[in-house]
């Protein structure tokens, strides 16, 4: 199971009061790039960015009955006219009120999927394992809305495979899992379940079919097999909600003949913060950070000698700069960072770098002095993603020694030819 | 004035309750381009992103004095272990509590300029002008942290120049005027005025040398002309705050010798919600929305013929697509987007499109069926943008009549030439 106190130490996260972090540049980085994947995935299936208020109003909340079913969970507040609002946990209520404000619209508008990135709220009686459970997390929810059950069925699985799509990109093996539908309401439902030890869920899986089991089976559907249960972390949720919020709310559609209908709705959310606390905890070990490689915040560290040392007088710190600007160059979305911490050892620094999960680490030392000049390159590989369902840290290899022209050539992925070559 | 019923008309934003609005899909385009501009100005100063929680115990504003000062207009909450927070209007106290709990940072690691965009809070007593003072906002806010006022100064200035950067690209003449530093404290503090209508504060400013003056002068420094006042938005604020939060709470740094010393700091914040709404003020007619070109939702729309019309038979739905596609290959940034109404007519779309500030509308109808065929082409020009501080709309000019590639000529800019060809 990861350390907390791992996120704390390397810098990613502190924490300011109960379930509430401040998420450092480092952490942010990742999730900025998190983003960025989750955005692309949503608005490839079709999805349009809106921002609604993080405060709802709560007669909106008492018209669903979710305000008392809810309950403690809410965060509430009154303004100075002691109108009250929440903070919202997630938003059907202001988007059927939003439609109800709009006025019915014609049938040929919809389907319309509309999406937000924002903060979310919930009001945790004993918020714990970090960013896992935090009381303010960010979060994508997306919103369909639908004339029929088909249409919003059809929906439902072009964002599910949207959802499969990112996980993939991720490659993190995210389970859909049937759910019931609890307070939201509606027809269906799944939850979408990461392993990792810290999770409060519990995942049936196969062990042979790699696939996640139906509640309450004792068996693999496919096989036959005798299931194995995994702690699990729930990264997202979609839900076709029908009309649980069109009708209280009066959010309704013109069909092509006949009066007004209540618009069907679908829900979709995947928790931002939590899901790289989840990508976190499922690949890294007590000891050392590792991130999917799409969205480690630096790809690349550059570590340099110790101001002083022989080879820090030999080399001289340009060289950091030189390579930095040649790797910028040859590999232009590369992120790549130099370690400037030029007062400490190269092994204190390399150990840092290990635990802070950089994919790729190269060291400028004694083996740059040689003849002909080498670097030490650390890359952190991953071979058993393909077991699926098992927490798969990934490991770090021994050191290759490469000169420029090797690394360059590794960095371009050509690695068989150079594992050889310096094998 | 820009009407504001415009916002709502075009689809931009939808109140929700008094100073809150829901950003619709158009408008949240524009935000994202907004947004991004800002991000590349305050990166390229060397700023880091993070993010601080929304929710800011109330206990740190107690120390520093602000829950009284600012009293009414904060919007305050309880949890359900009635601990108290704010929805954080700013974040200086959060900042040096951040330090504060880091522990003292060697001089070494500092100066650092950190910076967040988020959503902040003012419960305002009674809002008004939409976006421009609203409840719930979204802001850039960035926080400087030094070891002495000269490096606090130095800092300062390159912020200055990065707004000032940011302003440029985005053609708005917004000025930098010297202000008390208020509740804030400290000892530099500039507003970044831009002339608008609708704004709440005055500015001076010479006709003649098109600059803003100080507070108070009756006559231009530099040519001691008479100064003319304007209504003006406020859409960005920088202070040097020195040690009035760092002290109460505790953030330190420690010097090369001796003991632990406060650090000093410096902030920045940009509106940005407030800046969409201002440009738009800025720029609009009560009739038409104008947006900065960098930050229109969309750079294209196509308007094709009416449903069932004779340029609809004799043209067909497919030309539009196909032309979608020709520029799309030839403009690979441009957002392009088609009119799908086609049950309406083009004269309709045609004002409607105005309306909604595209910068180049294109029209395939009547003159698409002569020989050789020719596209209407609308395209927004604002020809006295130098004039600085008036509010200068952009005036759509009468169609120009163009084939396909004088089309794409004119898109890519060779537009003197092709003035000259169509006159």
């Amino acid at each position: 199971m990861l350390d907390e106190q791992l996120l704390l130490e390397c810098g990613l996260i502190r924490p300011t009061s109960s379930g509430l972090f401040t998420i450092l540049p480092i952490a942010r980085r990742a999730l900025n790039k998190l983003e960025s994947h989750i955005i692309a995935c949503i608005e490839a299936a079709g999805a349009q960015r809106m921002s609604l208020p993080s405060l709802t109003s709560s007669t909106l909340w008492d018209k669903t009955g979710r305000l008392e079913e809810v309950g403690p969970e809410l965060m509430k507040m009154e303004d100075r006219h002691q109108k009250k609002f929440l903070l919202s946990p997630t938003h059907e209520e202001a988007v059927a009120d939003l439609l109800s404000d709009v006025g019915p619209m014609s049938y040929k508008q919809l389907p319309l999927l509309l999406y937000q990135i924002g903060n979310k709220y919930r009001d945790e009686h004993r918020p714990k394992h970090g960013l896992l459970r935090a009381r303010e997390f960010s979060m994508l929810d997306a919103y369909g809305l639908h004339t029929s059950e088909d249409c919003a069925r059809t929906m439902y699985s072009r964002v599910s495979d949207a959802y499969a799509q990112l996980f993939k990109r991720l490659q993190l093996p995210v389970h859909r899992v049937s759910a019931p539908p609890g307070s939201m309401g509606g027809s269906m439902s799944h939850e979408w379940q990461l392993p990792a030890a810290a999770g409060e869920d519990e995942l049936a899986t196969c062990p042979r079919c790699r696939q996640a089991a139906l509640d309450g089976d004792q068996r693999c559907e496919t096989c036959g097999g005798a299931l194995q249960w995994l702690q699990s972390v729930e990264v997202g949720h979609t839900f076709i909600l029908g009309t649980r919020y069109s009708l209280p709310l009066g959010a309704f559609y013109t069909p092509g003949t006949g009066g007004p209908q209540p618009i069907l709705m679908s829900c979709y959310g995947i928790g931002i913060t939590r899901l790289l606390a989840a990508c976190l905890e499922h690949l890294s070990t007590d000891k050392s950070l590792r991130w999917p490689k799409l969205i480690a915040p630096y790809d690349i560290i550059i570590i340099g000698p110790k101001e002083g040392s022989y080879e820090w007088q030999s080399i001289g710190s340009d060289e950091m700069d030189r390579l930095y600007d040649v790797i910028a160059h040859t590999q232009p979305d590369a992120d790549i960072i130099i370690d400037d911490r030029h007062h400490l050892t190269i092994g204190k620094r390399l150990v840092m770098a290990d635990r802070m999960g950089y994919p790729t680490i190269i060291v400028i030392g004694k083996a740059y002095l040689e003849s002909p000049a080498r670097y030490e390159v650390y890359r952190s590989t991953r071979p058993d993603f393909e077991s699926g369902t098992q927490t798969t840290p990934y490991s770090t290899p021994a050191a290759l020694l490469l000169t420029e022209a090797e690394l360059l050539s590794h960095l371009e992925g050509n690695d068989e030819q150079l594992i050889k070559s310096s094998a």
